[in-house]
């Protein structure tokens, strides 16, 4: 059986810097009339840099839980950039690190019930290392460690972000 | 060194059904002042139950990227309520599945570049099978897939939830 959702209408609320609110009316499978609220955003791209047995990772204020949490490195994308351009620009603006090699990794629906970014995660063979050119407004460390260590992080819940899991636990699983 | 972003002001822009927008001025590390976008959410839970090696999936349409899509059964919190009360209430409503144990698996946070939403998920040891009683304007199929087919799925990219994404990729590495 087959649920399509059609639009009948929808409203635009906000267009910020990062993400647009959208609510649209919408004719559900039933017949009947609901509404759906939509933050617009242009997607990510993110890298898994495992050197030497150790994964890239930047430390960063994240305003929306109120703490420093673990990442891999990623971004947004600007408008109209290729996934994996943007995946080699984070790493290299964030980290300093040159991805020689970029191979698509995962791609990620990071919360599908309201928000319609995609997360593209490439995984990274080999990195040389230039220098960190951060964002205006943009402060994070840089952390080279070793996975068994990012495993204990993830299972204790120091790590929590869905692209840095998935990413580890794919990896762990295709290389244990 | 420690990057934390202070509160200045806030601004609620929208209250929905699913979130709410608030736009926040901070001020960052080096003194400068910037703005925050932030959906607030009540939280999620889920649930990953394997049975005889297969894995319990929900396919429903997403409106956000307008086609049909596998999940791990899951929903949101309502307020006040405890995550694994609600894992094991969205299981059984979505799929008539009742769980005897529910045990902690992964908290996620899925993009916390504009959202506070946690996601808990949970393990299902093992169901007895009840009766599905979906919400009003909730439409959905129940699937039991093999979990060697699921992971081809994910390679695929057919799959690409990022909390069934996680959890599939922890439970095949934990018994690899």
């Amino acid at each position: 059986m087959s649920f399509i959702e059609k639009k009948i209408s929808g409203k635009r609320i906000y267009e910020g810097k990062i993400l647009n609110l959208e609510v649209d009316e919408v004719v559900l499978p039933d017949g009947s009339v609901s509404s759906r609220e939509c933050v617009r955003h242009h997607g990510g791209a993110a890298v898994l840099c495992v050197l030497d047995g150790k994964v890239l990772l930047v430390k960063q204020f994240r305003y929306l839980y109120g703490k420093e949490i673990y990442e891999i490195p990623a971004g947004k994308l600007e408008k109209g950039e290729n996934p994996k351009d943007a995946a080699a620009r984070e790493l290299r603006e964030e980290t300093g690190y040159v991805a020689n090699d970029l191979k698509p990794f995962l791609k990620i629906f990071p919360t599908p019930g309201y928000t319609d970014e995609i997360i593209h995660v490439y995984l990274a063979k080999c990195c040389g290392l230039g220098s960190q050119q951060l964002d205006k407004g943009e402060f994070l460390n840089v952390n080279l460690i070793k996975i068994e260590e990012v495993l204990k992080m993830i299972e204790s819940g120091e790590i929590c972000d869905s692209k840095t899991v998935s990413a580890i636990y794919k990896y762990l699983y295709e290389n244990k």
